[in-house]
């Protein structure tokens, strides 16, 4: 097992020293006032993140699906009716998991590579006379194809139709990485982990609740008691927790909070930006295309890549993990075999980066695609060059 | 915060460095070959913690709540009735937890300090001639009490009655440190958790299901989608994971197995066992009494302490942490402030159980209670310079 | 190889959780700016330490032998002539190295147990009218007697006798655990290691010079490269060092004194001093005496005990750690096998050294000693509790 | 502090995360029976890393330059006469720690970039019919200028000029990374560090003593204590130490030459070698030389890049840091400001390499240099890809 290469995964992403030090922690007492002195701040710091005032935040021991779970649970009844685009494997997963959980879903079916179809959205909540619809369900960024759905839009459709649903949004591979503003776009519910954007281990969901979400709760029937808001609130509220924390994340979680806060949101969001130019770049060189079908659609924390005819994005991946010890994402769903992903969220340099996309050239030559070994280093190195001297020139 | 001074709360235990090292892991692809490494061999060696041949091992990232709610999600329907008894905060826990996801529980109350009453059991599945009772619960060591039930006592009063129930078994706080014999107590679903007998941090559910409990899945109708243990079987069989696997703790969970399965499994029930009456030893030494009614209910690995009238108990545990840096456990529930409680599981040694004792009394001391100083420490030395001094003897 | 108990051996001692991080740094160029920014910190918090405003602070790798050498090699010539007592192993090896570095020793036997002489010093150097002795050199505390001689006397009477020698302290097993006062005691030179009071892995001499020391740098031709001083002050000077720095003992040195002058270097001797009465009050209770002959001698950082006449000493520091996993301090030299040592130095708390006294207890019993299991832990808490409380509660 | 690039300096080199976790080691008794179960193995295996079946090797807490003055305190005597050359900052350094201990040297003034001149020792040799000169001192490698001389080559000197001198061989940057022949090649004392290809932190001094070393350390009069090898032997024959040694660092070692030998010392130096290879394809292709004058010197290590008139080659190596957050080594003493150097030695992959290739590739197009970006990375791309992949497809 060698861990010299960076991962160029969609996450879990590399993780920082300072944050591996800060999880890896000895056992305290998670009834003791201690406990509290990690909780509390972690919460705050997590609102900061999210760009909200008003929020409550939830941590729980599981993953972004096990966020999900609490997002619908803690807010829907069965047979309650949502809305939601089917545009990638995540977007998939969670519809999937609204019918288990016994809702009705109005899929709209939506091309892989394609974002949230707001205006159809729209429609779709106005002729929702009766309000039967009670939740819209937005996932940021599609992680299986790299795309970027623009959230704020979806809720002008939802404010365009006057409609009440609860806006529930999957940040998981957006939230920390990308600009998130969940009080001005009026997100209801925030889903994200703690392996992307906040760079720790996955271990926990974190959701964000806003006022409206929180008054659903009350009245959410669906059953739940491991991811019941209700008991962690009153927990919190008493300094606790209502079964065993995973306080090392916790602790971490903290910490990272504080390098995100200290760079500055922006600066972490243009960083993301910058590192994915350059990816985007690499890939113009290379002659070939993103799955994602517009500009405006680029995501910010992965590019999934689509191959020639003829050649199985997979093996690219395979090739990359066997030969040169370096991870990239396969595709998933109906891109499986035609993209291959490389994740660029977390914790990144500019200097990582470029080795990853080196890896990739290599495995493309290797396997006997049309590709000028240097020719997207060197066109990575040009936004690099020139955006991180920038940067730093500035910050002296 | 100091780490000096081991942790005495029941759970999550003193953490080996070994396993630090093994949980503290970079991050890897875990949808890479290298996942199928850490994944597979962590189920067969918690099958042999389990002393099962047939369970399947499932893993969530979660707590053993969670676990929890994988056995009854898993396995029935809204609306089935079970079986439990209430002894503890822990069973009393569950019960809620069965009765928020719809079920009708059949409580058998029982004395806060007494085992599950497998005489009464027995009667109430007997007069449940048409079987409506699908599932008996039973916590093998209340955490809250300190209270060990006899789980083969428990089946030997189901196959009295000839019923056909699942028996779901939380041994979240027994496995992996006292004795756990899945099948041959015929246990249908195990539960436990990383951050007990295996000594790791919190975060991992960890659970064993028997053949006739894989095919209660099947029927089963209660709504689960992250605790679908069905996702998880076919991410398996795939060399893979539903969603975003806790490596660290996948990879720790292997070594910790590897260090019991090396120490030997009835070594380590006879070290926690050895250190257990220790404790027990210096508790008769001051003079106090168990929670525990009975010796044959002694738990070897926590020691509930009843303090005398006028002293509340958790002014104990308040003052081991403000004024000696130590970590003991207050009552819960219906004993809060009755008892404190004393962890000896997982990593633990004679020596670090001694300076628990020695500080206790120091507490117990300032506090005004009438103890001897170094009465508890030399009753305590007594049972572990034989038994210590032999065992290692005969290693020799 | 089992981690979980504490070592009492006086040094290397426990390293605390934040100390064992500052020291596993990854590289960094030693040559870049990052360098100064923890060599120049380190040096001035040592100065602290050392309670001196005047000296300049070296740090080699090396561990305090190499520091002696720095100290002898930088400041006399081939034939000088030093004064030395010899009261333990660790004054004996510093004669036997200015032997062999051809300088005449003037030795001052001295019974293991007792301190330097001061007034014989002072007739010595009274006697010497030509100044011949160009050194005294001081051995703070005898690690191998559990000895603190009185520094402020050797100054005092070398100014009684007007002699202008330097004054070498080996100060290895006091600085950082015990009160030292460069300035105040006019010490030339300071002798230390990262592995005691610094609670650090061996690997770092410190040594500190006085003006006066300084000034007979220039003199001094006894040959040396690695440890001389001049070329660290020269690279020091320019940011840099004159070889390849132990950075993450740096890195350590800079967080350990950030941790002593938090805390306040009165309350870290305070500290020192209260364990190490809780571990004499252990040995008084258990009818035993010390290796040190009188009370104004007793180290804060290391007791030697002395066994009754048929007692191997060794035979219980062996049985300690084959039978409890417990380390204790071999005799050395003069009284090997006469005594044993507890360290109560660097990091440990009241409760870790119960355990230590506690696990000597039961050796001692099990070697037929006769010893009442628990007595030395009841004096001990005897201490500990009144100490301990008396101080928690002023502080909050 | 950031971590996230790898560093591309000769050594300190990155560190792999097993060598890490054995470094950062808990502390333990070194005069307990575990030292010896370090302490025994570390030396046979770094026998077998020296090609060495005849050496005594020893360990110092200090580096490579305490190493050198072992090798000569240990083996001559005052007024001694040695023959070396000068070409190169750290033979520079050895000629001038030598001076000071008070030996005579014949310096062969060579060229920078020019290696040993094995004919003009065999001429200075053959003269010296009295056998005064007592030793021969050959850099191994110049970690300076980036050269690697021909000890086989020294020795064939030594033989046809019928000279009984000792052979010391400073081996800091070549051992563990280049092929190294103790045995074969008649080196009598080879010096080493930890931090070079062993890829541990700095703070071991490593040294192999052949037999006839052995005896001549019986005879040598150069004072010594803290470096002198026969408290070391004598101590290890008991299975000590003869002070406090750096537990950590050898438990590091004993891993890391685990790690080297089951990689394979022929397989490793092919590692440097591919690595080293690619470099310089990259150097060619910026249309730049080394500072190594024929390509029989050529360092598998480091590096030494000659730049163009008018560039000075310290402004890269600041920039590389400022701006890119990368460590690359700058030119030391005659040669400073002339060459930057891209040290590829001890934990590197391919990867990684290419990652510090790009990085150089921007700082010499961000100052102004002629430099076409991408076009050593595809140079380079071409050497691993081949070299890489066809190893792999080999293994597979």
């Amino acid at each position: 097992m060698s861990f010299q290469n960076p991962v160029f995964i969609p996450g879990p992403t590399n993780i920082p020293e300072a944050l591996r030090r800060a999880v890896d922690m000895p056992t305290i007492d998670h009834r003791s006032a201690l406990f509290a002195e990690i909780l509390h701040p972690a919460r705050e710091k997590v609102k900061a993140v999210l760009k909200s005032e008003a929020a409550e935040v939830f941590f729980f021991p599981s993953t972004g699906t096990g966020g999900w779970e609490v997002a619908i649970t803690n807010t829907l009844c069965p047979g309650d009716r949502v809305l939601a685009a089917r545009n990638g494997m995540f977007s998939q997963r969670w519809i999937d998991m609204c019918e288990r959980h016994g809702l009705t879903v109005e899929v709209v079916e939506t091309p892989w590579g394609d974002g949230i179809p707001a205006d159809r959205f729209e429609e779709i909540l106005t002729a929702d006379a009766g309000h039967e619809i009670k939740a819209v369900l937005a996932t940021h960024n599609e992680t299986a194809t790299g795309v970027t759905s623009d959230i704020a839009a979806v809720r002008r459709a939802m404010e365009a139709a006057g409609h009440p649903a609860l806006l529930l949004v999957d940040g998981v591979s957006s939230i920390a990485s990308m600009d998130f503003r969940m009080d001005e776009w009026g997100v209801d519910v925030a889903v994200t982990g703690s392996q992307k954007g906040f760079m720790l281990p996955a271990g926990l969901a974190i959701v964000g609740f806003s006022p409206r979400a929180m008054a659903a709760v009350e009245r959410a029937t669906l059953p739940r008691t491991f991811f019941d808001i209700r008991d962690m609130g009153r927990s919190y509220a008493a300094n606790g927790y209502p079964f065993t924390p995973a306080v090392g994340l916790l602790n971490g979680l903290n910490q990272s909070c504080d390098m995100l806060l200290a760079e500055g949101l922006e600066a972490v969001f243009a960083r993301h930006h910058r590192i994915a130019e350059g990816v985007r770049a690499a890939v113009r060189a290379w002659g070939l295309e993103l799955c994602a079908n517009a500009p405006e659609l680029y995501s910010d924390s992965v590019s999934a890549i689509r191959t020639p005819e003829g050649v199985n994005a997979t093996d690219i991946v395979t090739h990359a993990a066997d030969v040169y010890g370096v991870a990239f994402g396969v595709g998933l769903g109906e891109v499986a075999g035609k993209v291959f992903r490389i994740g660029h969220l977390g914790s990144l340099t500019d200097v990582m980066a470029l080795s990853g996309i080196a890896t990739a050239e290599m495995c493309m030559a290797d396997l006997g695609m049309d590709v000028t070994l240097g020719s997207g280093v060197a066109a990575a190195q040009e936004v690099y060059r020139r955006s991180a001297g920038n940067g730093r020139r500035e910050a002296a």
